[in-house]
């Protein structure tokens, strides 16, 4: 069987591949402080350096910010085309005293009873992409040749928000477009059961300034006669949300579609507990939805939120005024297929509905994006899925992501590819903190589950 | 009749009496500004002189801050002992360009059709306060007398707040004690027809602190499980009057009675136009209790509003957070025998039992003072109804005052007396703005006004 001799490779070099991520990891490529520019080069040209010698055409490509590396490899499947993802830039290591073994020199050594590679960006995102490019390297000695055709994008920003990452897609959509996009940068559902996301929720943003008097008036000498903006704004902020906690604004659920039953019957069967979830954050009860599941109320359900408000006197003691304006900052998770811009023009009707005489509301627009599903029908998920229980043997767990991943979106959009969204890492990795650890299991098993789902793909 | 006599005497007088307030005028009392402290104390050194040269005790008094200026006449009569307070300090002149002529260089001239002296302090307070004095004056020059025992306390920290005031009555109780005071700093309800403020509204302040989870939430990551403060915190403020804007919340309206019937017709009578009131600062539609004329509304009806509220990001764009916190503070203008600090402990009730699972309230008591009335009854308001409609041909309105005027509160709480509020400015004197101006009526029959009154309460 060619799969198990990649796979014994993968096993037997294991060593070497700690040996290369380390090398890696020693690289102090942090994004957002310009003091480390050149060792995000260096990093790119580390990273161009190793998949060149793993045969594929590989350069780093300046952009305005950090480079990208950029690589292709051929192969004689007609199999489909695979874009792989993952950003080599890191977070700041600060504050430094906490580290137990300093960010940048990485070890392997016990945490938490299982063994780790230890130090800044070994989960986030230089132990994850490195699995992918452990697994090709593994096809390459074990076969002579990549298991299909590749290429690789590695951007150096994602930590400061991936400036660059758009327009150089817009600049190069003929030369990375795909069959279908992996990214390494999510989690696992737990240490041992594999995930794949595949519902990404929408968002849309929107601010409303209400209005009444011309002026800030003494509440005084006007109170009880003067229309008062905050209180016009509560109420508003009130009436969002029905005593069920849904949302009451005409349309909005227009192609919020009820979750798949075969996956709802998974989130349900899963070993989850609402308690230790809202526990870790100091609440005790889920408040959204009624008789929705928290897992389906962060991941499959569409929300509305206030972010931010602002009005009146906010310094210290007291002000007796009536403010002429007061606003807040509107944000909705979107869903299946929810329009961000029909609910924009919904949710602006239904606030100027409720504005009494005097009151007038202006709008900020902040952006949206509708939601990304995969279709549980995509034969690259269904691949993917028998290639993970297989490597885990544990069904993958289809999850949900309540935040957005922009890439994603822009892959969708940009480049017209559906995205398979896996990772291996886990809760307590402690990404973007001190003591950031990458289990080792992850590492190994996780180059493991690629050789198995570049595998399943090609066939 | 001596009376007339005194009358006479103001009139005969009138353009030395303007030259004294010109004299008072001119000299730059801005207690706001450190650069004019020299020129507070000198205007307190010009009143205490002109004060002595009419024969009262009348001396210049330290403080931390601006001086007071403190004198005592004594007379025949067994009358009642009256108080006279007013203040010598006025606004900063800025902006000066504004000015059609010097603010501290006064004059007499023509404004809107009337008689008037243009100035800074021209009505708030050298001209108001200056009635008083030229009152005394004539009743010195007529009969050799003052009418009856005065004290007269007048301040140079108005402007700024009073901080020296309520020491200053602490730490001179017996000697200012009186038995009515009698302040000069309100309007009259137009040009021709004067009033007395006897209502003025109290005040309870509170702070609301909604809070949720131990941390900002990311609002993608727990949008739709976890608790948003400001949701909860709308919901309050929502929900603390009804549809007729009455407030909810129980036991507030204990003690808020019914406007006496003989002032409610007396108001409904008056010649006032909601429509100008509301139009003047960009309104059109009274937002109080549904049923009540405006002027109840704002002079004699208890209200809440909201005169501040922060909660998440307020800068420019959007941030996805679920804030740990929301804040509001609250202001309720209290009428009548309302208790502040019953409505207070019934408030944080209300607020308590509306927060859902997981939320709790703190609060900040920013202090609170109950409403002030001159009973109907008072023998001192009948007298001085009777003297200014005699003066003015017009009964006196008696108005309320929807804001606070700490010192009378004081008065009553530290010194046990009523106090009569009357005062001659007008809507247009422009306090505090450029082309500040006394109408030559209000400061000529301001004088005739206080005779007439000192002269009913001596009898």
């Amino acid at each position: 069987m060619a799969l198990e001799q990649v796979l014994a490779t993968i096993d037997k070099n294991l060593n070497h591949s700690l040996e290369r991520l380390f090398a890696l990891m020693r690289i102090e490529s942090v994004s957002t402080d310009p003091a480390f520019a050149k060792n995000c080069r260096a990093a790119a040209v580390w990273l161009a350096k190793e998949l060149s010698a793993l045969g594929l055409d590989a350069s780093v490509r300046d952009t305005k910010g950090h480079p990208m590396v950029v690589a292709h490899g051929k192969a004689t499947a007609a199999a489909p085309h695979v874009l792989f993802y993952g950003h080599y830039d890191v977070q700041p290591a600060d504050p430094l005293a906490l580290w137990q073994t300093p960010a940048f020199e990485p070890e392997v050594r016990e945490v938490g009873g299982r063994k780790a590679i230890v130090g800044r960006g070994s989960a986030d995102d230089k132990g994850q992409l490195m699995t992918f490019v452990e697994a090709v390297r593994a096809f390459v000695e074990a076969e002579g040749e990549l298991p299909l055709a590749v290429t690789i994008l590695l951007e150096g920003e994602e930590e400061t928000g991936s400036p660059s990452l758009l327009p150089f897609l817009e600049a190069n959509k003929a030369e990375l477009k795909a069959d279908v996009a992996l990214v390494c940068d999510t989690d696992m559902w737990n240490d041992t059961t594999p995930a794949i996301t595949t519902m990404l929720r929408g968002l849309m943003l929107d601010e409303v300034i209400v209005k009444a008097a011309d002026r800030d008036l003494h509440s005084g000498l006007f109170g009880g006669a003067a229309m008062n903006p905050i209180r016009v704004l509560g109420k508003i902020i009130a009436s969002v949300h029905d005593g069920d906690g849904r949302i009451v604004i005409p349309g909005f659920y227009d192609g919020a579609d009820e979750l798949d039953p075969e996956i709802k019957a998974q989130w349900t069967a899963l070993d989850f507990s609402e308690s230790k979830f809202l526990g870790e954050i100091g609440l005790s009860k889920p408040a959204g939805e009624k008789g929705r599941h928290v897992l389906e109320q962060i991941w499959s359900r569409p929300t509305c939120d206030v972010n931010g408000i602002i009005g009146g006197y906010t310094g210290t003691g007291s002000k007796t005024v009536i403010p002429a304006q007061a606003s807040a900052k509107f944000s909705f998770r979107l869903v299946g297929k929810q329009n961000p811009e029909s609910i924009r023009a919904s949710f602006r009707d239904f606030v100027r509905k409720q504005l009494p005489p005097d009151c007038e509301a202006e709008f900020l627009a902040h952006g949206g994006s509708p939601a990304l599903q995969l279709p549980l029908t995509s034969p690259y998920l269904k691949k993917a899925r028998e290639a993970l229980a297989a490597e885990w043997g544990a069904p993958a767990v289809l999850k949900g992501s309540g935040g957005s991943i922009p890439i994603v979106g822009n892959f969708k959009r940009d480049l017209g590819m559906d995205s398979l969204l896996i990772g291996f890492g886990v809760d307590d990795d402690r990404i973007h903190s001190p003591n950031e650890k990458y289990n080792l299991s992850s590492f190994h098993k996780g180059a493991r589950s690629w050789a198995r789902i570049l595998d399943a793909l090609r066939s």
